[in-house]
């Protein structure tokens, strides 16, 4: 495919720089108490969840939600993909410190109560529960056509640690260990408003496929993001990952949110392939840009041992994860170096 | 006033019956699996809060957002109130199953990442977050002008049960407990949808003093929800309250969600006045519609045996609820009966 002119996140809108800066106002204006005691807040906003600790039992929670895939879902009209991606992009973040996903709960923004739509939201949502053998405890559904344009999909999601299985927060790397990577279905939930606007830049039909055939654009984008549960509670039961990443917005950066004491050097992350080939074409973007903006193919991160990494991979395989690949090794310099590609990323 | 043609929730477009056929059928198809062993679920939705059990420990978990009252505070462009009823919404929620807040996470969902808006939105957060004594342990910020028209503002919130607390469902209210009604500030969070309604029809401007003076009509609208933590966990350190209520969306029909074998014979919720005289001349709804749309004085009830009347209202007087009201009884037969009003409701 010809090389386009590349379109940046900025350029289709999104200003990460105001957004972050937003965000930083707000929680220096909130200064919450910390709750001491029987419950007590023991990791705040920043990583992949929260820790709680109530008692002897240690908690971690999360909030997201599916962001602009919703706008493709729409107009496909097809919404069920949606509804397991509010699941993934919960339950994923709880597996990311080590917990095991409880309980659901769902917030539900919409302009109309559409009892179709719910309802195969509703049979999505149930999929991706199913997967993380995660319940559901509650949830809200707000129909406001004044504030919503279009159907909002966030949730919560609470998990807890097994006795004897303490969190992974990655504070234990060391130079040396050996970074997995666990293969992504698609963009997951993250790239979508840029996706979005390439695909309508470009004149492209949702009901075509690529080339080389397969099914339609459409449902090739609108895949569900993996749910990686199974693989990571039977990793954490052999208590073998030092460090885990969900990787979501921000691609391979992720990495560097683990242990500011160490950094990555990765020649292992998957060239661009398949739909990752295509938006690299399509966008004209840069590995810098690309690697930040998409998963490139691996949808999760597995930090362990150099003497464990087989030991995981057989773990892996046995919980259905056969295609894993070796990214590279923690180092001593802080940053997420993808050397193969000659990036940088000096920090999240 | 002069009587007016009454103006109800339907009219102004929020079809509550097709909401809650939306959400029947969402819940159905969801299908959730019921974890258990260490961590499991307790009590699912349809209560004020979700319980779970982890190990030893019970949680209550509960999600809630603001709704358009976003909206007066976008037209008056004061954010703190909004902010402070993001906290109110839910650890009232988690008050009313007998739980002690301890962290919550904000979802706040915007067109703009507008630095000023959410930095006075934090502010009115951690003055919620210091009256309830929660923490923040985490939040998502999604800003997305092809999603949102305006901030919409939502979050979860998690509480625990200090040891030798339990929960308080309702379950154990008995014929001839004692219903008390703790004041709110206001319609809190509930309502703004209609109440926008009747300012716009009525041409009113939200910058002029209600007949009688005081702060212009926008401010008295805007006042921030009560967050009953406080009061509530002084009657919970002394085991008084049988039942619990959080006096939300549905106004008095909420006692109809403790328990199913009992009903109550309220006589004492107070008849409208100040604001809620204001909104029922404006409106010409008759009792039935106002006692199920607003919570016409009363916040949140505590329901405690006859012989613990007084000891409750000292207990409340000492944590600062000194104008709390005897709503009424428990009685044999399911509904609420506001019977000096002559209004009864079947279920909520």
């Amino acid at each position: 495919m010809a090389h386009r002119e590349a379109l940046t996140y900025r350029e289709v809108g999104v200003d990460h720089a105001a957004i972050s800066r937003s965000l930083r106002g707000f929680l220096r204006a909130v200064h919450p108490p910390r709750p001491s005691g029987h419950g007590r807040l023991k990791l705040g906003p920043g990583h992949f969840s929260g820790l709680l600790q109530v008692g002897r039992e240690t908690l971690a929670i999360t909030t997201d939600g599916v962001g602009t895939k919703v706008l493709l879902a729409e107009q496909l009209d097809r919404w069920e993909e949606v509804g397991e991606d509010l699941v993934a992009v919960n339950v994923n973040d709880l597996s990311a410190v080590g917990a095991r996903p409880l309980a659901l709960l769902d917030y539900l923004a919409m302009p109309r109560p559409e009892e179709r739509v719910l309802r195969a939201i509703g049979r999505g949502v149930g999929r991706g529960l199913r997967r993380a053998g995660c319940g559901l405890v509650g949830g809200e559904t707000a129909v406001v056509p004044e504030l919503h344009r279009a159907p909002d999909l966030s949730g919560t999601a609470l998990g807890y640690f097994p006795p004897g299985r303490p969190p992974v927060t990655g504070e234990r790397i060391r130079p040396g260990d050996v970074a997995l990577g666990l293969p992504s279905s698609g963009f997951h939930a993250n790239g979508y408003t840029l996706v979005r606007r390439l695909v309508e830049r470009a004149g492209l039909s949702l009901r075509s496929p690529l080339p080389g055939g397969g099914l339609p654009l459409g449902r090739r984008l609108l895949a569900p993001s993996r749910i990686y549960t199974r693989a990571l509670e039977a990793l954490l039961a052999e208590r073998l990952p030092v460090g885990l990443a969900h990787v979501t917005g921000g691609g391979a950066r992720n990495l560097a949110r683990l242990n500011p004491k160490v950094g990555f050097r990765l020649d292992g992350w998957p060239p661009p392939r398949g739909l990752f080939r295509w938006v690299a074409d399509l966008s004209g973007l840069g590995a810098e840009d690309l690697y930040q903006t998409f998963n490139m193919g691996v949808g999760f991160v597995v930090v362990v041992r150099p003497s464990h990494v087989d030991r995981a991979r057989g773990v892996l395989a046995r919980s259905g994860e056969r295609n894993v690949s070796i990214l590279g090794r923690a180092v001593a310099s802080p940053g997420v170096h993808l050397s193969g590609l000659g990036v940088r990323y000096e920090g999240y």
